[in-house]
């Protein structure tokens, strides 16, 4: 994937409920030319979402690419309904995107490239439908290679499912660029992707090819950069997705930790009836259980404060974070990631 | 799958590169009334394996059907060449098996049902092909449900690959059942649900789905049983295959824990440069990591002596082993499991 200027489709649910949509215009090398959402047409980006390049939001494709002046290479879906599914109100600006020679990018379980239809019209067109979730073919179980490559690797690990591990990733990137150090985001899920263009969705990829999925992806990123931030999923406690965890953190052999966690997450989020355990307990599990593949420890935090009322008390939250686990620490979207890249750094990561 | 009386293919491997067959010849529901090795043909199956139930050893399937009466339901591919690939040698057998009205169950890499000629000869024929590997289309997340089933659960969990989990877990099902206790199998690998006739592959299935497949399982199984005992897959420290045991370790929420261990293993099997950590290591990180998500403890532990040249340096070696797990341990294929399942029932696990 290498689109240049791309429409994000995020029909009625801009920008709150358009996660992935947000992700993009947040952090993608992508020129977003407009955001389609029939409900908000007329508005712009810049009246919903502050510090993100501007752009129209439009009621349909058609009118996407007349905003950009009929350069767009690329339609994003930037939603996705509970459950994954296609939403058949989509279909007629994702066909036009097709016939306008638009490549279509899609994080749905459903895949449009197993759609007659659309595979049809694709085809016709010369056009490609990226599914982001459909990992590749030949993933095969890991070598153990991870550790030989060039970079040092930091791989974010977290307390819970939706603590902010892809934003600290990408934060952590950002200001790690800022202070000179070549970094750059190993994306592991499906937003992570279609913001970075390239990535294994671990999640979907059979679980005895999850290590092995990381693995080659660090092969492949490993000798052009420094430092290489992976970005974690879910938890290793997690009562349903701690083996997309535990193939990561394995597969990455990472050389340092970031632990991600939101403030006042008690239990596990949709799982209420399981409690998270004390942070020191996070450390002591991450670091022993990643020991006998490769030793690593907890060099940073990031602490999501969103749920937090003000600033000063995110900034207690914060602090005390910090304080708990013994490391430098930071939430990556008030404070910026650049006291996170201070730990990393300190471990003796990232330098040349 | 409910097969009564089936053959066994393991041409030029039986018995000892015959993993499968022998498994199932150990501890299959059904009545084995032939195997097919065309080096061996002639000989008897008690002419090479003891104690299990004895069965001519022939050419073909053709062979095999007479000599059962015509009566075989089914063909069992017992063998799975390096790869899983399906060996062309083999083909005359499928097709004669399919075409006798029977029923080919394997568990290869290769799925029978996606060779075309194979498929519209068991369609012809109104049989099934029966790839074991191949996780069921609606398995989906954990819900977190295995906690509420009525059965006890146990899991075997290893140092590493290779160790014994299986045979572990059938032969504590065995002994359990001989002490009165209604236990039953839980098959996680293509060679358990081959033996046990239900089952999910879980290193086939996506990772996000890989605890979700284990509880599936223990809710279709936990109210008919006082106690399940689940089959682990590699160990949490594998550079490999960790996601796959993390898995199965949340998934099945188990009430105790066997731990399972290769005499003399001193480095991960095929992973040479990765040594592993010592046993009292494996009893801490299992038993933290699971407790966050359910309370468990290592209550016995299996040593597979097979590589220990005699009785009594095994008898050593099994009491050395469990003195330093601090359990009751035996080695279940030369000692049976009747010491494992002391330490089960010490931990109050299997009553009614």
């Amino acid at each position: 994937m290498d689109h240049e200027r791309i429409a994000v489709l995020a029909h009625e649910k801009f920008p709150d409920r358009a996660k992935t949509a947000l992700g993009v215009l947040r952090y993608g090398d992508q020129d977003v030319r407009a955001v389609l959402d029939r409900d908000r047409a007329g508005d712009r980006v810049s009246d919903h979402v502050a510090e993100v390049s501007d752009a129209p939001i439009v009621d349909s494709f058609g009118d996407a690419h007349a905003a950009a002046d009929g350069e767009l290479d690329a339609l994003y879906i930037g939603i996705a309904p509970i459950g994954g599914g296609f939403d058949e109100s989509w279909r007629a600006d994702v066909e036009a995107a097709i016939e306008a020679g638009c490549d279509v990018v899609s994080g749905l379980h459903y895949f449009l490239n197993e759609d007659e239809e659309l595979a049809a019209l694709a085809d016709e067109h010369g056009v490609d439908l990226v599914d982001v979730r459909k990992p590749d073919d030949d993933l095969t179980v890991a070598s153990g290679a991870s550790g030989d490559v060039d970079a040092d690797v930091v791989l974010t690990v977290g307390t819970d499912c939706s603590v902010g591990k892809m934003t600290a990733s990408l934060e952590i990137v950002a200001a790690a660029r800022e202070r000179g150090i070549d970094a750059a985001f190993v994306p592991t899920g499906q937003t992570g992707i279609m913001i970075a263009g390239w990535g294994n969705p671990i999640d979907r990829v059979v679980s005895d090819f999850a290590a092995g999925a990381v693995e080659e992806m660090l092969v492949e990123a490993g000798d052009d950069h420094d430092l290489l931030v992976v970005e974690g999923q879910g938890s290793i406690v997690h009562p349903a997705y701690s083996a997309v965890t535990c193939g990561i953190l394995h597969g990455s052999m990472a050389d340092g930790l970031v632990l991600c966690h939101a403030a006042g997450r008690e239990a596990v989020h949709g799982y209420e009836s399981f409690d998270l355990p004390p942070l020191a307990d996070y450390v002591d599990l991450y670091e022993d259980l990643a020991a006998p593949v490769h030793e690593t420890s907890v060099v940073a935090g990031a602490l999501n404060t969103k749920d937090v009322a003000d600033d000063a008390a995110a900034a207690d939250a914060v602090t005390d974070f910090g304080d708990e686990v013994g490391v430098p620490a930071a939430d990556p979207v008030r404070d910026g990631a650049a006291r996170i890249v201070d730990g990393i750094v300190d471990a003796g990561l990232g330098g040349e």
